[in-house]
C-alpha cells in the first residue's frame, strides 16, 4: 500500500504483486473538510487508515518521506497526517518503509528529476489504467506503491 | 492539560483550577527509545496520551504551537507526534487550543521575550513547586497548562 500524506488529502493506492507483476487492485483520496478542526481531520484520516489496512491487509505500507518539505508551516502540517498514518500502521503491526520524492521518481521512470507529469503518465502505463488517476494524490500514491513494489525485489526484503 | 510535543519526549502537565487558583495535579514526561521505529515511537506516545486523558478527564488539551519551528526536518518529526496527540484528543472528544511560544511567554512573565529559565522559574513560583520541574518539556506542559488558566478567564470560554 503506497500513501501520500496531508492534512487536506490523503492520496492511497492497493498494489498487488503476484508472479512479478503489479496490479492496483484500488486506489482514491481521503479528503477531509477544511473547516472542520485540525483533531477532527486527523481522526477522518486515521479511521480511514485504519478501514482500509483492515481491508487490503497490506504487507507493507510505504509512505513518502517528507524531511524535503519546503517551509516549516507545511512541513508540520503533513507531519501531523503522517504521525496519525504510522500511528495506524504501528496499531495493526504492519511495517513502514519510506520513499523520497527523488527515489520515488527514480524508481518509475528512471531519472531523479523527472516533471509530476512523467510520473504519472509512467505509472498509468506501468498498471495498465485507462487514464492518470487524479488529484495527483492519489497518483502519487500509486507511484509510492509501485517504487516499493521495485524495490523491495531490488533488495530481496519482505 | 498542557502538552509540550515531540517524538523523543512529550512533556505533559495536569493542572486543576479551583477557585481562581491553579493546583498541578501531576506533570511528567513520556520518553521514548530512540532506537525504536518511528511508528512504535508514535504508537507509545499515542496510547500514553489515551491512559492519561482517561485518568485525568481535562476539560481541555493545551499543545504548544509549533508553527515556528526552525527548520523543516524538526517540523515534520514534532509534527508526527503532534498528530498523534491531536487524534488522541479528538477519540476522546476534549478540545485542543494552541498557544505559540510568544503567547506563553506573555502569559506567565508578562514579557514575550522572556528566557527559557525565567518562564521554568515563575511557573516554579506560581504554582507554588518546591523546584524547577525537569525536563525542559515537562517545565514547558506546565507552562502551557498555566497559560490556558490564564487565557481562558481573559476571553471568558469555557
Amino acid at each position: 500500500m503506497g500513501i501520500d500524506p496531508g492534512v487536506a488529502r490523503v492520496g492511497w493506492a492497493a498494489v498487488e504483486e503476484r508472479n512479478g507483476k503489479q496490479k492496483a487492485l484500488a486506489y482514491a483520496c481521503i479528503t477531509t473538510d477544511k473547516f472542520s478542526a485540525l483533531p477532527d481531520r486527523l481522526l477522518l484520516i486515521h479511521e480511514s487508515l485504519v478501514q482500509l489496512i483492515k481491508k487490503y491487509r497490506p504487507d507493507c505500507v510505504a509512505v513518502e518521506d517528507l524531511f524535503f518539505a519546503t517551509n516549516a508551516k507545511t512541513a508540520i502540517a503533513v507531519g501531523q497526517a503522517r504521525g496519525v498514518i504510522l500511528l495506524a500502521c504501528a496499531q495493526a503491526k504492519i511495517p513502514v518503509v519510506s520513499y523520497t520524492p527523488l527515489g520515488i521518481k527514480l524508481a518509475i521512470t528512471g531519472n531523479g528529476k523527472a516533471e509530476k507529469n512523467q510520473v504519472q503518465r509512467m505509472v498509468t502505463r506501468l498498471l495498465h489504467l485507462k487514464e492518470i488517476p487524479t488529484p495527483d494524490d492519489t497518483a502519487d500514491a500509486l507511484a509510492i506503491a509501485l517504487t516499493h513494489a521495485y524495490s523491495y525485489k531490488m533488495k530481496g526484503k519482505l
